[in-house]
């Protein structure tokens, strides 16, 4: 089976963290709402206005057997489910679920950096506020996040839920890094000395083969007017 | 068993999302961050620090047989899997995990019209910022996320999963709008006008005897310093 991934065309988005899952473990699926996918951004908007069951709030979704599972992190619970991109007994799976979710939250704020006021307003009519903002996305938010989940390696090992082998938080960590990186390039790497750890997994995910691969095809979006974006004088 | 849920005094807060859950469900638990529960804010800060195998990034998490569950949605899965507070099949269990998903999406954004720039700074020291947020909350995000729910009702029924019975983001919403209408009962006035399915959604749930009980218990703490707060001007 193929699965449908609809997701905005132009930008990696929330939608990477399925993409990067799907990739990573050798899933087939076609990108419905890309053109370079064989999709279209009005196939997405008209898909979105069809009426189902279980109608996605917004992208990402995927499509599968006919049913509709919105929400990224859902999303991910269902793959690293029927896929084992997962640990297999409930608690493991509840525990990629938390970090999942947590990094959810680290990626709202890095949105939300950039607008503060309102995601239906430009940049440049929020930069004042954005500026406030990223002050303390930078000096309080990122440190606490990111040092969190160099607790947890400091725990649990190679991998964020132990073992040997990744979870789908794993891969959506490496993304997460990747995109403070492009983000906030000084303040990143002022933290990365602190974060041996997060920083070896980042490069331990960059370096699976099916990561490796995907990172250098044309199926890889570059950032830019997504959630991460890099504007130098909200990098302090 | 007797579940552990340790969330911050004095404030109902994402924790509240969890202890509608026990309440509806009759499930016994103890409160342990909450004097009135017989526990202490000292004690929660004492056990957010103790090393554990799957720690915490913040409140609310729920301890129960020497595992520990953070972030809200993930508490609810687990206990929707465990005493049937959501649909048996997996669709089902990953639509109410996408709807209460969704919910939290909205709950932050509530949370951050009155902080937009820094959790850690005194609204006062954000507000001109929050007024602006407020408009777009008011006009565009609240609109579109409670519409959203208007028009799964329409198409599930009852309850948001369908069926006949509550399942947990039922709670969720009725939680959410209740505290909407708490920090912004103009706009909610206005609104409800055309949420009918939502407001009645509202009412049933307030009126489940376990939930009634609850509510009229001096368990349920009051609004005020949290993530629904009542200032006229951010009402419009």
């Amino acid at each position: 089976m193929t699965y449908d991934l609809w997701y905005w065309d132009g930008i990696p988005g929330r939608g990477e963290f399925v993409r990067l899952a799907l990739e990573a473990a050798g899933i087939d699926y076609r990108e419905r709402g890309r053109a370079s996918g064989g999709g279209s951004a009005d196939a997405l908007v008209e898909d979105m206005q069809s009426p189902r069951k279980h109608p996605p709030f917004a992208p990402p979704y995927l499509v599968a057997d006919g049913e509709t599972i919105g929400q990224t992190a859902n999303i991910l619970f269902f793959l690293g489910e029927k896929h084992q991109l997962a640990p297999k007994d409930l608690a493991g799976r509840l525990w990629v679920n938390q970090l999942q979710l947590t990094l959810a939250d680290l990626v709202a704020e890095a949105h939300d950096v950039h607008h503060p006021i309102a995601a239906s307003l430009y940049y440049e009519d929020q930069q004042e506020e954005a500026k406030r903002r990223a002050k303390s996305f930078r000096e309080e938010r990122i440190p606490k996040f990111l040092g969190y989940f160099e607790n947890v390696l400091k725990e649990q090992g190679r991998w964020l839920a132990g073992g040997e082998t990744w979870s789908y938080a794993d891969l959506s960590l490496f993304h997460v890094v990747d995109g403070l990186a492009y983000a906030f390039p000084v303040t990143m790497s002022k933290q990365s000395r602190r974060l041996s750890k997060v920083m070896a997994l980042h490069a331990r995910v960059g370096a699976l083969p099916n990561v490796s691969a995907y990172l250098q095809s044309d199926r890889r979006l570059a950032f830019g007017e997504g959630i991460f974006r890099h504007y130098p004088e909200l990098d302090g």
